[in-house]
């Protein structure tokens, strides 16, 4: 079989280019005569593609110097354990925002460590809007404030970055990363698991304000302090090395591809079409209110959930993949991060339609 | 360059047959139109490879229906804290083998959480051998007991399983899983790194008697719960898919090349051969007691080490990499990990001989 349109949520798509690049570096990468996969993450040549791939996502994000890049295993869940043991002491207030099914979990996490208040929640219209700023509760004292830029099971995103003042705020950015330019200056902490934009499962881009790698308390794991990350260079022990070069890959490929405000104009683009097929028909319709739809991830919904399964298998004979929405929400869901091309929008837009003429 | 002798402690080599599988299934894998690295991992696709990986290493080795099989990101090191703080009360006695560099590093974590007794320690003669289990100081009421079948870095090695009665015994066998039987119903805990045996850096096997998964504290982050990952099937959250797949070809691979049996004989061989030549030599020289040494890492010594650098740097030429030891131990060392060949041996070994008439 040739490449499918995949809609994956995640681990999803990777640029065609980067797959032949890993296609061809086995078995000799970089005339080692190894694979990436068999070399010593200490050795000259893994260091190489360890620091370019720093500096590549460095440039791509205008990353200032008071920040540090790590490289962490254990995914964004990780970090819901993470963020509330390195910057709050045993008990201390931080603000969540609950706008969706991942700001749900990562609460659930930080309850177990300190005393969470929810500043906003959109719960009551089932994660389908985003509260205004001007609503929110922030605490005087929060150590810090956590939100989920983008939510991939309900398809909201914040097209703003949060007001916080000196207050760290802290982002899973994992479904949005690279989609397009990003002030990082206005963060105390992004996140990201790599699964979505950067590469394959198995590696968490951090990006965290110097200021705040000390850690607020003693009893934490080891390999879940972020200080200790950034003083071995995430090296602190063997890193997941292929994962790391296949985003370094990733990286450079979009560095060739114009940069985050390329990215942002194709991710637009395709967005825009999505959506403008949807409300233009009486046959599909995206729940969320229309100011705070995600780019990356479009969910919607056939007026007759009878058709769910014959839309999904003629998809898959079209070659359209993985659109069945998440098991929480049902319906459909077509995920368009990075990788997904403005052709495979296309081809989607166009099955819906042939799909509604057919059954409508 | 074609493909070299690759000796290195880790990410380690892998089998030729299982690389050029990655390559064939890029950037279509099973006929899915996607590469591996790009479904879901809750998917038929990914699913079916996982169960099956799961049930070629509980074939491969025997492990017993009592017995949970868990895929951990984190590397062998997050253990060095689960175990503690799944199988320990705070402050309770936990008893530490200490027999070289990585069982050392096991213990300063543990002391973060727990009363940690050392209860036997070749560190009087810079641990190059083990002491007998007759001398060890074993608790009473220790919560389990911890050792380090194989130290890498030092090339010391157990030829028996420490006997610790009702005591549950854990063991990181991070370099000696898979290369040889070993009886799994004799632990409470294994836990291994992929990067020699396994596959690529980023995954780690856990074998665990499901007697012991109740976790033994509740203020422990879900990530790092035994109980959380055996209840999701390793799928508490989205885990290192590809990592998983390539494990999964090498133990495909293990069986279809006479499972353990046979791969125990090959590294008997492959180790017995090296050391035959180092000993019989007056110019190399390993420093490790007979009855303990390793039969994955080989160091040695020059009688001259002014000769370390010429001698890896025609090792180099010669096709042969990844042969200078540990910082922390200077000298040489050949890891003969599974994938390393007897070929690779011979290759070292007659290396070794003209490099020692030329310079002896």
């Amino acid at each position: 079989m040739s490449r499918v349109y995949n809609f994956s949520a995640g681990p999803a798509a990777l640029p065609l280019p980067v797959l032949e690049r890993i296609r061809a570096d086995i078995p000799d990468w970089n005339r080692t005569g190894m694979t990436v996969m068999e070399v010593s993450h200490r050795g000259k040549a893994f260091i190489e593609t360890a620091e370019k791939a720093e500096q590549d996502v460095r440039d791509l994000l205008a990353i200032p110097d008071d920040y540090s890049v790590l490289f962490i295993q254990g995914g964004a869940t990780m970090h819901f354990s993470m963020v509330p043991l390195n910057l709050a002491t045993a008990g201390r207030t931080v603000d969540y925002l609950q706008t969706g099914s991942w700001s749900k979990k990562a609460i659930a996490e930080a309850r177990r460590y300190c005393e969470v208040k929810i500043v906003a929640d959109s719960a009551d219209r089932k994660f389908t809007y985003i509260p205004p700023q001007s609503d929110w509760q922030l605490s005087r004292n929060a150590a810090y404030v956590h939100y989920t830029p983008n939510e991939t099971i309900d398809g909201v995103e914040f097209h703003y970055i949060p007001q916080t003042d000196d207050v760290p705020l802290v982002a899973d950015m994992s479904s949005t990363i690279l989609s397009r330019p990003v002030d990082v200056s206005r963060f105390g902490i992004i996140y990201a698991g790599a699964q979505k934009n950067i590469g394959p499962a198995g590696i968490t881009l951090v990006i965290i304000r110097k200021a705040l790698l000390e850690p607020a308390r003693s009893d934490i794991p080891s390999l879940l302090t972020y200080k200790i990350y950034a003083e071995s260079e995430s090296m602190t022990n063997t890193p997941p090395t292929f994962a790391w070069y296949v985003a370094g890959l990733v990286f450079e490929y979009l560095k060739a591809q114009g940069g985050l405000e390329a990215a942002g104009q194709r991710n637009q683009k395709k967005a825009s079409k999505l959506y403008t097929a949807i409300d233009a028909s009486k046959f599909y319709s995206n729940p969320v209110q229309h100011d705070c739809r995600s780019r990356m991830n479009v969910p919607f919904v056939l007026a007759d959930p009878a058709l769910d399964s014959k839309f999904l298998a003629g998809a898959e004979q079209a070659g359209l993949t993985n659109l069945k929405g998440h098991r929480s929400v049902g319906g459909m869901r077509a995920s368009i991060y990075n990788a997904t091309t403005e052709d495979a929008v296309d081809a989607l837009i166009q099955y819906m339609r042939e799909f509604e003429r057919r059954n409508g």
